[in-house]
């Protein structure tokens, strides 16, 4: 996702005197195993379609996680845009000549455009591109790493985890829902906050919710229980973000993330598993923040700050 | 002290570019027991002076806390400007009526025009103003502390330490000017950097010395062995800010300062010590440095952040 979608100028995320809200219409279009009659879907189908995620990007990172702990690297191609943009949203400048090799593109924009001439809203990450016309097919970040996991068994590596269980489905809907509204969205709630009134009330929100998540996890090793589960990915690429940038930059700075003993065990447990950790760019993610941001950080000075070594210290939550 | 004297405009304190430099030229005029020919030193005179001090500011807590320490606040009088103020410096915004309730001004500046007509320089705290004019006679405030013990010690309380004891000035002095330096004004050095480079290099001196001073107190209780010194006075005043506002808002942000063991227990001890936690208003700290600081923070928020329940938890230092 990029904040651009919520706002509408390039460096301007919080509007004076208001409280944050998110945008959160997307393209709602599915790559399906089945496609139904009467939709837009899209089949599944190895290596047509490739996934374009900035590593800097919280709701991008989930996908780069989820295509990772399915082995679905073989059949989705992925494209990743550099940490800062403008107005015009993520680039592909990292890429030689700034320009991604296989949908031959410099901006995400276009992908956009091309399916969709005039589009009006955020021009976010995740997004699945068809690499045969170069159309967008869809931004809907929960829907695409639902979809990886539901609709693209077949191409799953053996052993593959269950991201999903049954069984679990209706708490998981419940815990998700409320890391998405109090979490995930929660830190950019306090962050982009116009006003004290609304920076109160949202630090309040977030650090209700951090409190149900630290005692949570004194009980559980992983959000669900004793296996991960996408709840788990969900919530890791907020934890990952919040000494490095959110207790700063957004001022959720009650306490450090290495404050809170279960927490910090259990994000440093899912950061040294294969699939976490290593699709995590602490680099991408300070630059993006601390760079775009100019309405928060007007000078762009990216702190070198806070000393990371303690993601790979023993966890014991084995 | 008010970062104002370093810039030329209210609310800001970086320059584009550059590294951060503080104009360092005070009101030279001394308070002296003895006053010597041929200079402009004020007699000690008790009930004569009074100390202007905001609680926000760390230069002005030092004489606030040194005051204290001494048994002084029956001879000189206290006032203490608000935490805010524009571009015209500190105010007398919190007294009945916006007005020092002994000097009759609601600006500091007024002292400081009564005897300097158009002063050029910052409208700083600390400052000792003459009550019987309302003319400033000093804001030097390295040689208001130091004076404070040595010529008005036939005022000082019964039993107040030594907080320059002779045999240990010479590595005192050493000791202070580093920690001036790299500490007291190094944090300062990173907030209003005005390019990364200024930025990375300020925080690299910085932690060079947090980390000499936390290898020193490892084996001193105090910085320079078993006894308070004036050496202490000025470390603290910046420790108690570090993680309130030197952490997020100068992005001072390798550690929290309650990450440093030594360093963390030594403030704390301090703090637990009449004189000093008592003479310590977080509020006022926070909307100092958020609010004043337009240039970093243009929104004004100040963070509700950190936890400061810590600092009343036991030290094990003594």
């Amino acid at each position: 996702m990029s904040e651009r979608e919520e706002h509408s100028k390039g460096g301007v995320y919080s509007v004076k005197g208001q409280e944050f809200s998110r945008d959160s219409r997307y393209i709602e279009t599915r790559i399906v195993a089945e496609p139904r009659d009467g939709t837009d879907d899209y089949p599944v189908v190895p290596n047509r379609y490739r996934l374009i995620a900035a590593y800097a990007c919280p709701w991008a990172n989930r996908a780069i996680i989820v295509r990772e702990l399915l082995g679905l690297e073989d059949v989705i191609s992925m494209g990743n845009p550099g940490p800062t943009h403008d107005a015009d949203s993520w680039t592909f400048d990292l890429d030689p000549g700034g320009v991604d090799p296989v949908l031959g593109i410099g901006k995400l924009k276009e992908a956009y455009e091309k399916r969709f001439p005039g589009y009006p809203r955020g021009i976010t990450v995740p997004a699945m591109v068809d690499e045969t016309t170069g159309e967008v097919v869809t931004n809907n970040f929960p829907q695409i790493t639902e979809d990886l996991y539901f609709e693209w068994q077949q191409y799953h590596k053996e052993g593959a985890p269950n991201l999903w269980p049954g069984e679990l489905r209706e708490e998981m809907e419940e815990v998700m829902q409320r890391v998405y509204t109090e979490v995930n969205n929660g830190v950019y709630r306090c962050g982009f906050a116009g006003s004290q009134e609304a920076y109160d009330a949202a630090y309040d929100r977030l650090w209700t919710a951090m409190d149900w998540l630290e005692e949570r996890l004194a009980t559980r090793r992983y959000l669900m229980g004793d296996q991960i589960t996408e709840a788990d990915v969900r919530l890791f690429t907020t934890l990952v973000r919040f000494d490095a940038v959110y207790h700063g930059h957004f001022k959720t700075n009650r306490n450090k993330l290495t404050e809170m003993p279960n927490l910090w065990g259990y994000a440093r447990d899912l950061y040294q598993t294969p699939g976490f950790g290593n699709n995590v760019k602490f680099d991408q993610i300070k630059d993006h923040y601390y760079i775009v941001h100019t309405d928060l950080n007007p000078l762009g000075i990216v702190p070198k700050g806070p000393d990371l070594s303690g993601w790979d210290t023993p966890h014991g939550r084995g």
